[in-house]
C-alpha cells in the first residue's frame, strides 16, 4: 500500500473530514498557511454581506441593541471560550492581540502588589517583546527581564521579585511548546502571575487555560480559527481575577453604564471590563461564521487530527527529504501545530512552491513555516504536498534565484 | 410658497444631492442619526463581500501584499485626510477612537519634555476622560486638570504647567464648536501641544488640522464617515512630529521593519509608527466603500449644505415647536452639524418618533439629537421630520409612558 493509499484510509475513517466542506479553499491549492490566516468559512461572505446590508443598513444605529452588538464581545467570547479551555465569562473578543496584551500586561502588574518584574523570553514573539517594551517605556510601569529559549528558562527566571511571566504557549517559529502548567506552578509558587499568548495554539492544540491556572491569556482569532485578516483578537482573564483586575485602556465599553456618561471610568463586572472602544462589527460577522465549524466537530477529534497530521509529515519528510533540517521537536506533547524546517534556499523554495500551488511561509533567516490546520487538511494533502516539496528540492531554485526583496506575513 | 416647497426647491439646485443615490437607505425612514453611526453605501455590502471571496479566500494568506493589505491603513487614512484638511501621510487608520487617543496623549507627553498636566473639559466625551483617567493610572504618566464647559475655559486653563489640552472639537451633546485655532494658538504660547478629537466633525463641517496647528488628532470614522459599525478610527500627527513622536502601543505593524522579528523595538518611519496590531481588513472594505462617496461631491458644498440644513432646522422648530429648547448654538461657526433639543418627555419622544420612522436619538437627561448629515438628506427630509415632530409633540406621548430602561448607543 503507498503513501498515498495510506492516507486515502486514513482520510476515509477521519472524523473531522466533514469540516472541510464547511470552508470556501480555493482550487488547485494546497494551503499549508493556516497558521498564519485561515481561510473563510463557507458561510463568511454572505454573512458579512448580511451583516452590512440588514443589521447595518435596514437596522442603523438601532441593531447595537435589536441586532444584539453590544453583546457580541461577549457572545463570541463564549464561543472561543470553550476552544481553550474556559468557563463562559472569562473570554471577550476585542480590539487587536498586540492591544490585548498591553491591558493584561498592565493589569497582572497591577494585581502584583509593586512587584514591577516581568520575565519573557527573549524570542518570543516579536510584537509581544514589543509591547512589553512599549508598557516599560512608561515611567514606573515594569523591568523586562528577558530569558532563553531552553526548555526551563522562563521556570529558572522566575523568583519574588517578579510579577508576571509572559509565555508563548507554542512558538511561532519552532513550533516548540511550553508546558504552562509547569510554568503557572511554578510563577505561582513564587507569587507571580501567568500572562500567556495562545495565538499559535487555539484551534489546533489543546489549551486548558482553566484548568491550568493561567491567569491571563491572549490570542489571535485569524490563524487556526480561521475569523479574517486581521479579525478582533480575544483576552482571558481567570474569574478569580476579574473583580480585582483593571486596565489602563478603560474605554466607555468597559463601563459599568456607557450611557450614562458618568465623571469617572467605574469598570464594568466581569470580563467587560477589558473592552475599550467600539469594535468592528463587521468583522465579528466573518469570525462568527468561522466559529460555527466548531459546533459540528469534536474539538478532541480535531487536535488528535492535527497530531496525526504533523507525525505523518514528519515520517514523510524523513524519508523523503533529508536534506532538510526539522527545527520543531519531534515529541507530540512539545509542539504545536505547524513545523519549521532549515534548509539554505528556504526562501526559494517557498516561492517555488507556491508556483506549484503550495502555500506554505517562509521565515528569516532559513525556515518553511508548514501549517497543518487539521480543520480542513487532509492526509493526502500531507503526502502531496511532500511530493510537491521533493520536486522543488531535485529543482534547486535557490541556485538560480537573484537575491532580492523577501516579502511575507506571519 | 409653503415650507416644503421651498425646500423642494433648495434639493433642486442642492450640488450635492446626487450624493444621495450613492447610500442604501432603508425605505420609510427618515434618518437623524447619521452623527452616531451613518449609513452603508451603497456599495458596501458587496464590496466586503468581494473582499472575504476575492482577496481573502482567493488570495489567502498572499493578500497581505497582492492585495495590499499591508497598506490599507496608511491608504484610507489619506483618503481621510483630504477631508479633515491635512496633507497625505499624517493620517493612518487603525484601532478604535479610544485607543488611538491612548497612544497620542502619551506621545504628547514624551514630547513635552517633563510636564504631566493635561487639560481637558471636565464634559468632554466620556471615553475620552476614561482614557485620560486609564493613562493616569499609570505611575507618572500625566495629571488630568479638568475645566468647565464655558467658551475660553481650556484657554485659560493653559499654562506653563501644561504637556497637553485634550479638545472635543465639536460636542457630542450641544453641538458646541471649540475654536480649535484659538486653543492652539494658546496652547503653543505656553509650550503646550494640542490632542483634538474630531470625531463629531470630520465629514460634516470644515475640519483643517494642518492650517490650525493641530498636533494631533483622533476621530472615529463610523459617523459622517459612514464606515460601518465600530469600524477602524484614524489617527492625525502633524508631519513636525513625526520623527520625534513616539508611542507605547508599539505593536509589530508599526515596526520600522515588522518582518525582520528584530530584537527592539524600532517605530518606522511616518505615521505608520502609530499603527500597533493586525487591523480588522474585512471592516476596511466597506469603509473603503464609503470613502468613494466623498471622490464625487465637493467637500465645500457639503459642509455649506449642512449648515444649511441646521438653519433650515432651527427656523422650522422656532416656528413650530417652541416647547422644546433648543441648547444647541444658533450661530453657523459656533456649532456642528447636530442639533440638541431640551424637553421633559425627550426619551418618549424619541421612542414615539421612531414609531413614525424618524430616527433621532436621547441622551440623558432630557436631550433630543437630530442629527443632520448632509451627504444623504434632503431639505424636505428636515420639513418632513418636524411635521412628525410636532404630530409627536401634539400627541403628548411622555404622559402615558411607564418608567423604564433606557437604552441608546452614541
Amino acid at each position: 500500500m503507498s503513501r498515498r493509499d495510506e492516507a486515502e484510509a486514513l482520510d476515509a475513517r477521519d472524523p473531522v473530514a466533514s469540516a472541510r466542506a464547511l470552508f470556501a479553499l480555493p482550487e488547485g491549492v494546497l494551503y499549508l498557511d493556516g497558521n498564519s490566516l485561515g481561510p473563510p468559512a463557507a458561510g463568511a461572505a454572505s454573512r458579512v454581506e448580511a451583516a452590512v446590508r440588514a443589521e447595518w443598513g435596514e437596522g442603523l444605529v438601532s441593531s447595537w441593541n435589536a441586532a444584539g452588538w453590544w453583546e457580541e464581545p461577549i457572545r463570541l467570547g463564549d464561543r472561543i471560550a470553550r476552544l481553550v479551555g474556559a468557563a463562559p465569562g472569562q473570554v471577550a473578543v476585542c480590539d487587536s492581540t498586540s492591544v490585548n496584551l498591553y491591558k493584561v500586561l498592565a493589569s497582572a502588574l497591577r494585581l502584583a502588589a509593586g512587584r514591577r518584574v516581568v520575565v519573557a523570553e527573549r524570542e518570543c514573539f516579536p510584537t509581544d517583546r514589543y509591547m512589553l517594551e512599549g508598557l516599560s517605556s512608561v515611567p514606573g510601569a515594569l523591568h523586562v527581564r528577558l530569558v532563553g529559549h531552553a526548555p526551563g528558562d522562563l521556570v529558572d527566571g522566575c523568583d519574588e521579585s517578579v510579577g508576571a511571566v509572559l509565555v508563548n504557549h507554542v512558538d511561532y517559529r519552532t513550533a516548540r511548546r511550553v508546558d504552562l502548567g509547569a510554568v503557572v506552578a511554578r510563577a505561582h509558587d513564587v507569587g507571580a502571575l501567568v500572562v500567556a499568548d495562545v495565538a499559535h495554539s487555539a484551534g489546533a492544540i489543546e489549551v486548558a487555560l482553566d484548568d491550568w491556572g493561567v491567569d491571563f491569556a491572549v490570542g489571535c482569532t485569524y490563524k487556526y480559527l480561521n475569523g479574517g485578516p486581521g479579525s478582533p483578537a480575544f483576552v482571558y482573564v481567570a474569574s478569580r481575577h476579574l473583580t480585582a483586575a483593571t486596565q489602563p485602556l478603560s474605554g466607555w465599553h468597559g463601563h459599568e453604564r456607557p450611557f450614562a456618561f458618568t465623571d469617572r471610568y467605574a469598570p464594568a463586572p466581569g470580563i467587560r471590563r477589558f473592552l475599550c472602544g467600539s469594535p468592528p462589527i463587521v468583522a465579528y460577522a466573518a469570525l462568527d461564521a468561522a466559529l460555527d465549524v466548531w459546533d459540528s466537530v469534536d474539538l478532541r477529534a480535531v487536535v488528535a487530527k492535527g497530531q496525526d497530521l504533523v507525525d505523518l509529515l514528519l515520517d514523510l519528510l524523513d524519508e523523503r527529504c533529508p536534506e532538510l533540517t526539522v527545527a520543531s521537536p519531534r515529541a507530540r506533547p512539545e509542539r504545536g501545530s505547524h513545523v519549521a524546517l532549515r534548509h539554505e534556499g528556504a526562501y526559494d523554495v517557498v516561492r517555488a512552491l507556491a508556483a506549484r500551488g503550495v502555500l506554505a511561509d517562509f521565515r528569516e533567516p532559513d525556515v518553511v513555516r508548514v501549517g497543518l490546520a487539521p480543520l480542513y487538511l487532509r492526509f493526502v494533502d500531507v503526502v502531496d504536498a511532500v511530493s510537491v516539496l521533493r520536486d522543488v528540492l531535485d529543482d534547486r531554485p535557490w541556485e538560480r534565484a537573484p537575491t532580492g526583496d523577501r516579502a511575507t506575513v506571519t
